[in-house]
């Protein structure tokens, strides 16, 4: 028989995080606040421990990583590596396919590899209650799941409109004991201007940000958790890398090319950082982050200081960004509906050393669909871009012959998107692509910075 | 750190099938046809291929699993069996407690161990396509997903009702490449029956099964799967078993009892045949089927010769039954609505190797919510009755002192019920017990034999 899974230990979960900031060819450009000078962790600690904002910051290489935290990893880490013989047969291609399964979290996802991290510095801090925000539910679930872990309350604040077409990712947080509230709410003064504005309002992530801060800067018991982004939360994703790079050791093999979905960032950093360090030992490897043309951050972004949310609360960070007021398109791929992209990896695609790549959204759902007949799991749409990335590359070796070894991270399962299969099946996803004029128009209206 | 996860290696799968038949204290009672005498395996032989029947029948130990059918496994076996130290801390019980999470197939379930192993032997006998019914579609999902792997197209007959009200279950057979219809169809004699007396049917699983019996009967190329019941399917089930005792070996540690969720008795017998063995051999072993008390089957039917189906088209056979014409209360435990038991679930309970237990659905919900906030897996409502059944004893351990071992089979997973957890939450779940009469009433209804 053919050896399917790499699996490791769960002794072999990483003892330490890896922090890529430490092996940057320049230092990272600091977030700069509404006067244009550097923002100082104090500002920031109203709504993060001092241990996260401590990471935040760090250039340590290696941070260890709490017992505490890795006994909890335990439930589901380390995650499996496979080699996709079936999908490689599939495709008739000499290319070696592998795949790391995040989606074998309780939430489904990555996501909860730093919400566990977060919750569990929050407790250590004394702190009593989270809140979040959550789109399509995926970081929602996880901080309901990391909260629970931890002993301490948890609020969402889901943008309405999820809320209510998606009642089973609220029954998932709800399951966890997590209370999920519709945003707009009337709790928090931002919650309560947009209604007067509109009481009908659908919601946005911007507003959910806007109340989920709020709460947590006016209640001392309270913090704010992010999903993605920031420095620490890809830090904390970076077991995912290390895992990879074992596992890889113990098939021994390596891959040519990594693949992984890209929105925010902490997913394609998690992963691809880790080998960044190999890279700068001389090893060739290309990194390549996978977004979608509809939202086509890395590949046709500008390289400036924007905000993180949508309505210009956050500090200003040095990142590509199609605008903070970019609104993407609908797409199923919920998780990469950000107009920005963590300033790390932006700042190392600037430097030439990782690469992007934007695929079109009814081709990414041909590749996931084609993985799932091969390999059996449903992919997150999500991750479907990381999977039509890696097939067209493979589809390349197939052309030229050449037996390259090929991985992707498969970020999370689509049991929760299956109405977006179904829509795949009849037709009903659409494809976008930005005109020239329209990505240039959006340098115009970028902050000013000093 | 404490170890949360005792893992296997590909090559632990086990490589033959334990069959209990051989080891029974008494032989299995014959199927019989509606002239009162034993079935002969031809008479199947238009909807089952040959390796099934013989296996069917068969009185020989161990039964090879050929490596096709192991290698598809690989995809998702072995799987993990936990200890619940989480849960053990929450109930403050001297117990420890054990779970196998077989949610860890693409289909969510155990059910895929035998979908794999018919789609096998169907295509090694040359058949092209199969049939079968499904209702909450965990079992449609299974037998997609096989279908695909072995290249056979799938035709799902899915109660409409279910169809309608369960799209996502659809799309997922659907990914897979199966072809869903709506049960009663137009396509064949017995839907159009139904349709003839009432357009409208929402239909039954009982219908759905004459359906998809039909159209494997009247095409050569086509043939029928059949998730549960039989001799064979349990048979499947067995790896799990095996890889239970293998991995309580590696822990170091021997169940004092079992809790698997049993409604047609493929998970209960999977799970607990391989310890019938070691009880055989003198050792202690409690294996508990666990079942809703609105579907008591193995702890109020009646020991007699009854239909499998509701309308009377199969063999009859001995087991313990609610009568065929039993219509169980619409429970979100789906799995378990059903009227009979598998024959060899059925005879061992009647011997007295197996116990049974009846848990009503509310406190099912209790406890699989109390288990996702403390392991943080979401459990299927099947398995919440197993889950119920191991957190009742070891609530009893804590009484008495007793450090009992104490294991319970994750049959699957709930994210495709995440609406009966949302019932549940809203207060909106019932519990069902039946009125003695009710009980005895079935007696009269039961077919005459010979």
């Amino acid at each position: 028989m053919n050896q399917t899974k790499i699996l490791l230990d769960e002794n072999e979960i990483p003892t330490h995080w890896y922090n890529v900031m430490a092996d940057m060819p320049s230092p990272p450009a600091p977030p700069l606040g509404p006067d244009g000078k550097p923002v100082s962790p104090e500002m920031l600690g109203a709504i993060f421990p001092p241990a996260i904002l401590e990471q935040e910051m760090s250039a340590e290489r290696w941070i260890p990583i709490p017992d505490e935290i890795r006994q909890i990893l335990c439930l589901w880490r380390p995650s499996p590596l496979y080699r996709a013989h079936r999908l490689e047969a599939a495709l008739g291609t000499p290319a070696r396919i592998y795949y790391k399964n995040e989606g074998v979290s309780p939430a489904g996802s990555h996501k909860p590899n730093t919400a566990v991290a977060q919750a569990y510095y929050n407790r250590e801090a004394g702190i009593r209650r989270l809140t979040t925000e959550t789109g399509a539910g995926q970081w929602g679930s996880s901080i309901a799941l990391a909260g629970q872990m931890f002993g301490l309350e948890v609020r969402v604040y889901m943008v309405k409109v999820s809320y209510e077409q998606k009642p089973f990712r609220r029954s998932m947080m709800e399951t966890w004991g997590a209370e999920v509230l519709a945003s707009p709410t009337d709790t928090t003064r931002s919650g309560r201007q947009i209604l007067a504005q509109d009481p009908d309002s659908p919601g946005s992530l911007g507003i959910a940000i806007s109340e989920a801060v709020e709460e947590a800067a006016s209640r001392p018991d309270t913090n704010y958790a992010l999903g993605s982004v920031l420095n620490h939360v890809v830090l904390h994703q970076t077991i995912i890398g290390q895992e990879v790079k074992k596992q890889f050791e113990k098939a021994g093999d390596y891959p040519d090319a990594v693949f992984a979905p890209c929105g925010g960032g902490s997913n394609f950093g998690g992963v691809a950082f880790p080998f960044l360090a190999d890279k700068a030992a001389g090893r060739e490897v290309r990194l390549v982050a996978v977004e979608p043309t509809s939202c086509p951050t890395l590949t046709r972004g500008h390289y400036a200081y924007d905000f993180g949310d949508s309505v210009g609360l956050t500090p200003l960070m040095l990142m590509y960004t199609l605008g903070h007021d970019f609104v993407p398109p609908g797409i199923h791929a919920g998780g990469l509906r950000y107009h920005g992209d963590s300033p790390l990896v932006s700042q190392l695609h600037k430097e030439g050393l990782i690469e992007a790549v934007a695929v079109p959204q009814i081709a990414t759902f041909d590749a996931g669909v084609q993985f799932a007949r091969a390999e059996g799991i449903i992919p997150a749409p999500e991750s479907c871009h990381a999977i039509r990335a890696c097939i067209d590359e493979a589809l390349r070796c197939k052309e030229t012959g050449e037996a390259k070894t090929l991985f992707f991270n498969l970020s999370g399962h689509g049991h929760f998107d299956m109405s977006s299969y179904d829509k795949y099946f009849r037709g009903e996803l659409e494809d976008y692509e930005y005109p020239e004029e329209a990505i240039n128009a959006a340098l115009d209206r970028l902050p000013k910075v000093g």
